[in-house]
């Protein structure tokens, strides 16, 4: 099988190159990544540069052109579509980012597999297209569908894209639901911005909101675990599930545990207030995730734990 | 109150531009239409286009300077967003046209409403966004909501990015979504497709499919009405509803209907076969529209009233 990562050198995609090309948990012939290194990291994929069954292009995914000649020369058989905007709060500002960034990235996408055969697409889309939802745990049938950032109004438009392409052109996606993803090659939230504040000012730390908005974080390697579970294991045309772990941790509980494992003392906490961190976050947000455990699957971390962990794991790498 | 209705030339916005400026149901100082006369008919308005509180401009709304210019001179009010390509099957062979005549104009208009202090739309979407709904009729908290058609798909991206723009940038938005809509002016669908076939030849009629799909017809004149009745009678950020009639007619019915006001007999009817009319189809569509209908609104015609209705008009006009 040969497989298209796109954002294969971001955080989420740099972890799941690094394991479809070292621990083949799916039989594949051959790896390409595509990103255009905006948030991504060639650094992170740097093993991998040299091995014969794997393929690196800096291109940006809106270069129709480019990225068709691709789909051409590989003839892929599944996208891995990671790449986006993750920045929730820059898409706020530049309100054609998201815009850009998601949903034509993705329909660039669908529109070269439909012109090339490739008949697969996996797509990590996100509980933020739940918006404020009235549901708590929000299940996979969640509805209305009214996204509150245009982060998650660009993944929308992503998934209604791809479930029209899977009917138009008999496709078959997988789409994954998930929140805050935590552990090495992190390039951006709350984990990454205390470590960068707290190395800068170890005495002192701005805390977006009260700090009691909690989230599920999930560690990168369940999230990798999660999708690869998902896409052997369920068949239909178009297959969804929210991906997340058991519990949720509130924002100060992250601050505090970056400010433990720095062994730091006396730390002054300064929250700007107010329910969310920024004008499009959902304060509490908690995924109803028993689609998946029905079928046999479940995340080997709680969130406090992929927190701890990836904690430890930045902690090696931002300095 | 100034207010900009888009594509406003077309169907469903030539209708409503007429009942604006003379019976009035809202208190409006000016109505500026825009519209680029691609499905639209400058003939549908012509009797508006000397009153001094009647603007017409022809241009599309992908042209982002023209449109931030109108926006900029006449500091709209409220935007009546009807404008979109409404052929689904065209949309099928184009793949980027919903992409650009739905999602990117919406896009458009919500970023001139940002720039200029618009703080309100109304929007015409559309029972696709439901797709093959597993619960029918399919009332407005429906998930999930996977379009099978990109006109749908379009249709889902426009709504989040206007929940998005109403929750990041203060704005008020009411969606309207509703089915088949037939009456005086109408552009396309099966009605006309169907009387323009037996002025053609009134010996037979291809019908797509078995003829057994069914939908329910909303009169142009409810479905005006429905929108004025919630936009002012709900106040929430984002209000949302099925728009639709009591009943559903079968595709077989639309064309009897015509026939029979066509005063025709012994016409062949032939059918292209299968449940759906055309890929991205979706035969049965029911909406639930208690919510409406709670409020204390529901429509004058049911759906085979409106058929009839709707076939004494379009004969009328299409020669």
């Amino acid at each position: 099988m040969k497989i298209l990562v796109t954002g294969g050198a971001g955080f989420i995609g740099s972890n799941l190159s690094v394991t479809l090309m070292q621990n083949k948990p799916i039989a594949a012939d051959k790896i390409v990544v595509i990103d255009n290194l905006s948030l991504g990291n060639i650094a992170f994929i740097s093993e991998l540069l040299t091995s014969p069954d794997f393929v690196f292009y800096q291109i940006d995914l809106l270069d129709f052109d480019n990225l068709l000649n691709i789909f051409t020369e590989h003839k892929f058989d599944l996208v891995w579509h990671l790449s986006a905007n993750s920045d929730i709060r820059y898409g706020a500002k530049h309100t054609d980012w998201d815009l850009k960034q998601n949903t034509l990235v993705t329909y660039n996408l669908l529109e070269c597999m439909r012109r090339t055969g490739t008949k697969k697409i996996i797509f990590a889309s996100t509980s933020a297209i739940y918006g404020l939802a009235k549901i708590v745990p929000t299940p996979e049938d969640y509805g209305p569908l009214f996204p509150i950032s245009l982060y998650g109004a660009g993944k929308l438009a992503s998934e209604g894209l791809i479930t029209a392409f899977c009917d138009n052109f008999e496709m078959q996606s997988w789409i994954f639901r998930f929140g805050n993803i935590v552990g090495k090659n992190g390039t951006h939230g709350a984990l990454v911005d205390f470590i960068k504040k707290l190395r800068k000012n170890p005495d002192e730390l701005e805390i977006l909101g009260n700090g009691k908005q909690a989230k599920p974080y999930l560690h990168v390697t369940d999230c990798i675990d999660g999708m690869i579970f998902g896409f052997e294991n369920v068949n239909d045309r178009v297959n969804y599930f929210n991906l997340a772990c058991k519990g949720a941790t509130p924002v100060d509980t992250l601050a505090d545990t970056v400010i433990r494992h720095m062994n730091l003392t006396g730390v002054r906490k300064h929250y700007t207030g107010g329910e969310i961190g920024w004008v499009g976050d959902v304060s509490q947000v908690r995924l109803d995730h028993r689609k998946l455990e029905r079928l046999g699957w479940s995340s080997r971390y709680t969130s406090d734990e992929s927190v701890e962990k990836g904690v430890e794991e930045l902690l090696l790498q931002i300095k």
